[in-house]
């Protein structure tokens, strides 16, 4: 009999497993200095509750996995953190606020299988709700700014906000259809201005409308000369008060040192935002996906429960998958987490408890349990990539020292076994 | 709208997943210590993979969640981390042996939805394919020991060996069904030997036999001394060589210092395991059910792959849900994993650099973003449980202090910057 594994998943071996794993642990180690709490939600759920009308968009509820119980329930798999999030906040109403919550965990997409499109990924969400004011988002950008340094990763990250978007459209002369002129703005970065010309025009906007959006959105230069520029232009309420959040937000960032750049074309999915956006590129142009995004999202909560209560909220989301792939390419992969790899010649019992100590004072050790040759270990030791190798054998054993080779160096010598420990735990 | 959360799902706010957050870190690090990788399988498979003969009981088979996807593919998601792990050998057949992974993910059942019984929920998995001795076994226990007493829990660790269990049974006289034999022993324990008389002349056995098989069974004591009985009962090769097993695992164990007791009642789902069998029980007998579990399966991946080549295994698991309850009833929950809570009066900004100081020096820290007052804010820090709170107003900007409170002892004293960070950094 012969497996195949399903087209559209993928099991990760150690050597992919240990970067991901790293990544993750970095994120961790971000999300909770800055009083972020860990938070699981089930993967499985009732189907109605994540095809609510407010849950997620069209596209997405196309995709959702169904499942039927035994019991013939209508179930469904989660196909992202934020509903289940939702739900939860209407579930548990005296919840106190501001509910600052992290969650990594998997969900799943019953969408076309393509390159880097797989059925199930990874999410990690990081969401404030029940804060409305600037400082909310300070936080988070600051998180992503530090989390990115890190991670060894040199980024820029990109700020708008939706109600500034609108003035800007409005201020160019369009007041119907914002929406669908702000998507094809969107696509100015990407495909460039002639083509988004094209399309705003194929849309029925106003030739000269048009003209005057596309001069306003190539608006750029240092975070505080667009701030100036825009003041002269931006008229409408709406887009004022976008204006003084920008100004706000930027002034926080500036003082914990968070490098961000003011995008005024950069709109991110926008049934779903009702202020601040933002998005994360890697600054070498290398990788063209954003490596993490979010912004403000007021409204979807408190529709989705029908309430009348508000139920501010702000998030962030980094992508799994684009940065491992990104750290793939600049650090070799170690198929083994271990620090040191112990190799017995007829002295187990002795090797157990040498390994034991060197467990006791945190060292990672494996040991050779097959009972193999000195040559056959290294060649294993050396292919899993470990840094060093302790050999056993009796006459080490009468003197109380061990061989210890560094892997990389190919060096070997005779130390006490605290010298062995010191050596291994000085790398 | 309302919704429910559907039955037999939970979430795990974030007073409950801190708990079992820090159990899962435990294991994973004492998982690393001896030598064993992360490792992670698909959720979805195909549903021919995860039913084939070999993978799972009959009872398993039963409670498979099966999906469709749009292409109207036949898949279900994974029930346990053994049967993808055996796919994924099969898949790669070039891996270097011993194959020493760990896996911790989530795994699906669609059983009758009864107390401590959910539709999902957590494995932790430690396994080794690709070695047969019994210094393999003597790794995982040694691990076990490690394991729980990293996590505070006084636990009793049982052992025994299947080929011994059938030494033993053979001797009592039963030469046929001694699997169903060995199944109502397994009962024992909890039930008596009463009631397991019954059952076995219920099931046919020879009520002279099951007197025997009674008697010794009742076999009970130091371990040295259950080996030296059984040296003189046991006459089959079987039983030989498991006694054997069993003499040289536990002499490993006495170097490495790991207290387990052989006991030759415990039997462990017998279809899957060949070779030495172990559970772990808490010592003080206020929970029933084994926290942690495992045993030698040699034969599975083989029969699974249909394969002439042998593929011995043994590995452990380790039961996060019972751990966690366990945990739960002695330690109180966190609803906040942050160190400090920063109240910032008039000024957010300073406020701000303030907190991302402590930040990189490695505090977790909480600030508020809510605009609060003192009082209010105090409130909010108490019943999370953070241990302190800063309080930064114009005057302690302009006297380069802080104010910080101790919220456990009510003591509030000024003081720098950096006596701040020592002081919540010595907890």
């Amino acid at each position: 009999m012969s497996f195949e594994k399903l087209k559209g998943t993928r099991n990760f071996a150690p050597e992919e497993k240990i970067l991901r794993q790293g990544v993750v642990d970095t994120l961790k180690k971000s999300f909770e200095k800055y009083g972020f709490s860990p938070f699981e939600t089930s993967i499985i759920e009732k189907q109605d509750t994540l095809t609510s009308k407010y849950a997620g968009g069209e596209e997405i509820l196309k995709e959702i996995y169904k499942v039927k119980d035994q019991g013939d329930r209508a179930l469904a798999l989660r196909y992202d953190l934020t509903v289940p999030l939702a739900v939860f906040i209407g579930l548990n109403p005296t919840i106190k606020m501001p509910f600052k919550r992290y969650e990594i965990g998997k969900v799943f997409r019953d969408g076309p299988i393509k390159a880097g499109r797989l059925r199930e990924f990874w999410q990690c969400d990081v969401d404030i709700i029940g804060a409305k004011g600037m400082l909310a988002e300070a936080e988070l950008l600051t998180l992503a700014s530090e989390v990115f340094k890190d991670l060894g990763l040199d980024v820029e990250i990109k700020v708008n906000n939706r109600k500034l978007l609108n003035g800007i459209i409005e201020y160019s002369g369009i007041k119907e259809n914002k929406e669908s002129a702000i998507l094809s703005i969107d696509k100015l970065e990407k495909f460039g201005p002639k083509q988004v010309k094209k399309e705003l025009v194929d849309k029925g906007f106003n030739d000269s409308d048009v003209d005057k959006v596309l001069e306003t959105f190539s608006l750029k230069g240092e975070n505080d000369d667009v701030l100036k520029e825009l003041k002269e232009l931006i008229k409408s309420d709406e887009g004022k008060v976008g204006l003084a959040e920008v100004e706000e937000l930027l002034g926080y960032l500036k003082e914990t040192k968070s490098d961000v750049t003011l995008d005024i074309s950069l709109a991110r999915g926008l049934a779903y935002y009702t202020g601040t956006i933002y998005e994360v590129f890697l600054k070498d142009g290398s990788f063209s996906s954003a490596l993490s995004g979010g912004g403000r999202w007021d409204e979807m909560i408190g529709k989705m429960l029908e309430s009348k209560r508000e139920y501010p909220a702000v998030g962030i989301s980094f992508g799994l998958e684009p940065i491992t792939e990104i750290i793939k390419k600049k650090k070799n992969g170690k198929k083994s987490v271990s620090d040191v790899f112990v190799i017995p010649i007829k002295t187990v019992k002795e090797s157990l408890v040498f390994s034991k100590k060197l467990r006791d004072s945190g060292i990672k050790v494996d040991l050779d349990i097959m009972g193999r040759g000195i040559s056959k270990n290294l060649n294993y030791v050396n292919s899993a990539g470990i840094p060093f190798a302790v050999i056993i054998g009796e006459s080490e054993v009468e003197k109380k020292i061990v061989k210890i080779k560094n892997m990389v160096q190919g060096e070997e010598k005779e130390v006490s076994i605290d010298e062995a420990i010191s050596i291994i735990k000085n790398g």
